[in-house]
């Protein structure tokens, strides 16, 4: 998917929501343990409830790696029935040495490999340019950076003072350096103002992944004030509060109302930048 | 495995030779194409070769990934057919929040999740702390942390200078707090001898997995002499010039002369470490 369909997207449907598949068959509602690919069926559940709302869907890739081979067989399931119009991300955190990288980008990005075509995946960068670099190979799929994220421990070494800056934001700055805002994203955990304001200032025009918002904790009016660009610019993520917002019978219904819920809030926002 | 019946596999086997299993389908020799999982009947014949110098051995997680669902399970026959005195490792660069990451561990180290147990998995720091830790929850399993990669983004941010210190050295002393020798390693791709005196240094105790001698041109006696301790302290990587030694018929025996050769060349420095 290209910048300006995303952008594009963003507007038609009124939201930067991606719904986070990170779904753990130990939470799934008892009436689909029947169900021959009981994964599969909830994420299925879950896509129709929620693509009215939705712009992006990023399955966690470790949640169906602890399966094993199957899970790897509903990651393929799921992938192949979200609307080709939402962008995929393959939240994956991948990377090595360029030879392996490369493996990983095909993976993720050639379907005649993994039988896997996502959009995007995300990348850790420690490892520096040579192990991003394979990813960008692909024409229209996109590398997430690590910048900085949500956990306690980005105060590690994310938040390490280099010069100036710390950690992140060189990270930010030197991977600008590798690839247009049409294929480098970056995930930022962010969730105070003045650090997005920092932040959209070193990448204006890059999109920004939004974890954080929900389960984590994150609040959603002052990522959209300093985070929304005139191309819409972001992608916020929720995972727990819409895929377990009810774990009974009506657990669709309930991510639908939840992601509703969120949209709307979204919408709201995206006024104030059309302004 | 613990820290003492590794270093006893050391001595006994007169080895620190770890083989990196970065099979990948396109370089089998063709022989092996009618096998029914040509890369499990591949990775047999090399440990076969090789075990009798050869300590530990490191699939590269990437290569089974792209091959799909039917990569894990060549990779799941793999694991079970290395023998247990044996040291393994999942080249998987894993790390990810809290509960993400718990979710990786199980994949590698609990056999009743994805059908692997690991005796290691390597883990990428950016994500700090509670990246690190699930993976300490399993007794006798070890997290083996990116320091300094061998490769050329190394640069870019690893040796970013952060006060007297460089970005690698605050990951080495950050993360001692996390763990004890026991349970943590160092991936350390540096070949030049004053890195690695220094390095040796800061993680007196700790085992140094070192990739890049052989096909990433390393030098083992420059690796040896700094790296290795009364413990033995060292795991040296060789991929490409083991499994590749030859492509014919004979790539099996091509494989066990080049293990022996380093394994040789490795019982020498031993020897000085006795002394």
């Amino acid at each position: 998917m290209t910048y300006s369909e995303l952008s594009e997207q963003i507007f038609k449907k009124q939201s930067y929501l991606c719904v986070g598949l990170d779904t753990d068959p130990h939470k799934l509602p008892r009436h689909l343990h029947a169900e021959p690919d009981p994964v599969f069926a909830f994420n299925k559940a879950i896509i129709d409830a929620t693509v009215d709302f939705a712009i992006a869907y990023k399955p966690n890739i470790a949640f169906y790696e602890a399966q094993g081979p199957r899970g790897w067989e509903s990651l393929q399931k799921t992938l192949e029935y979200i609307p080709k119009d939402c962008f995929t991300i393959a939240d994956a955190k991948r990377g090595d040495i360029g030879n392996t990288s490369d493996l990983y980008a095909r993976t993720f990005f050639d379907p005649t490999a993994a039988g896997l075509s996502f959009d995007s995946v995300t990348v850790a960068p420690y490892m520096g340019r040579d192990s991003v670099i394979p990813f960008l190979a692909y024409k229209d799929k996109w590398v997430i950076l690590l910048a900085l994220t949500s956990n306690s421990g980005s105060a590690d070494f994310q938040r390490q003072g280099i010069g100036n800056q710390e950690l992140f934001e060189v990270v930010i700055e030197t991977a600008k350096t590798w690839a247009s805002p049409n294929q480098l994203m970056f995930v930022i955990g962010a969730t105070q103002a003045s650090e997005l304001k920092r932040i959209r200032e070193l990448a204006p025009d890059n999109f920004l992944l939004v974890p954080g918002v929900g389960a984590q904790g994150g609040n959603l009016a002052d990522v959209s004030r300093w985070g929304l660009t005139k191309a819409g610019g972001l992608l916020v993520n929720a995972s727990r509060s819409i895929l377990y917002a009810s774990d009974g019978i009506g657990f669709a219904a309930s991510a639908r109302a939840e992601a509703k819920y969120l949209q709307t809030e979204m919408a709201q926002h995206l006024s104030v930048v059309g302004e």
